[in-house]
């Protein structure tokens, strides 16, 4: 237990949580096992669970263009990403804020255990320990803010290399 | 006074709070004016406030492409949008969250009236009232992460332009 609470006051999105609270964020969380190769989320499916990888490697795939293959699934003009245990990596987290698709897919690499925990599950305890929760928004309004940043210049690149390329074509 | 609360209930960012935590907001800001043409704030500048628009219209200008121009004001490939009070816009919310680099450069079209919050202000105010903080940090996630989904939805529209001429070329 004590291990486990260590293990979340790592994990950015619980950043300046007392003990106690980590502990009740703990009580909600269910640990889950996922074998090698399974899709845990896929793209586009509506979602309602985070999580945080305990053991094992995960690939995350986001489509780069819009995909023409009949059911979505071309791997063709993905970024794939790993996250794994060594950072205590977690994804699915804007399923805390309200139901929406998700907005990439995410394969088990490894066997991979991991901490869920679900949003409607996450807003009784907020509702029932307000300073926990806007600790918890504010670290993950931080995480959503610094990812647009990146977000946004990205797309300055791609119009700037567009803008270079219409000029020379 | 009374105007002033139903004017803030109407705003996105604090949508389910109680009148008196509406109050509490409206305690702490200050009711600032801008002649047309003024810069309220310059894209890269670091801030540390948001603004409700009260009376008049602004121009939000945002880079597109790297700036080549010495000075980085060159209107060239930017992008404007305009806000008003007709929808009591709020601008510069990222602010509230850390000290960061503003995203874009906002100048007043006509003379405005506007709300200015500064950072230090709010969090003394979430300090003192969790449940207050814990809503209105959960509305600026949402607005952030709505805003993330736009700017990646641009990304993959971008790279399939990009991808679409690199093979044409």
């Amino acid at each position: 237990m004590d291990k486990d609470i260590a293990t979340l006051t790592e994990v950015a999105l619980f950043k300046n949580l007392k003990a106690e609270q980590i502990g009740r964020i703990l009580d909600i969380m269910h640990k889950v096992t996922f074998p090698a190769n399974e899709i845990i989320m896929r793209e586009g499916d509506v979602g309602s669970t985070m999580y945080i990888i305990i053991e094992g490697t995960v690939e995350v795939a986001k489509s780069l263009v819009i995909d023409d293959s009949s059911d979505g699934t071309s791997d063709k003009n993905k970024v794939f990403t790993r996250l794994d245990c060594g950072e205590h990596a977690v994804f699915g987290e804007l399923a805390l804020l309200e139901a929406r698709k998700r907005t990439a897919s995410v394969r088990a690499v490894t066997d991979c255990v991991m901490y869920e925990m679900k949003r409607d599950d996450f807003l009784k305890v907020a509702d029932d320990d307000y300073e926990l929760g806007f600790r918890v928004m504010l670290n993950l309004a931080r995480i959503v803010s610094a990812r647009l940043r990146r977000a946004d210049e990205d797309t300055v690149k791609l119009t700037t290399a567009l803008s270079i390329m219409l000029h020379e074509a």
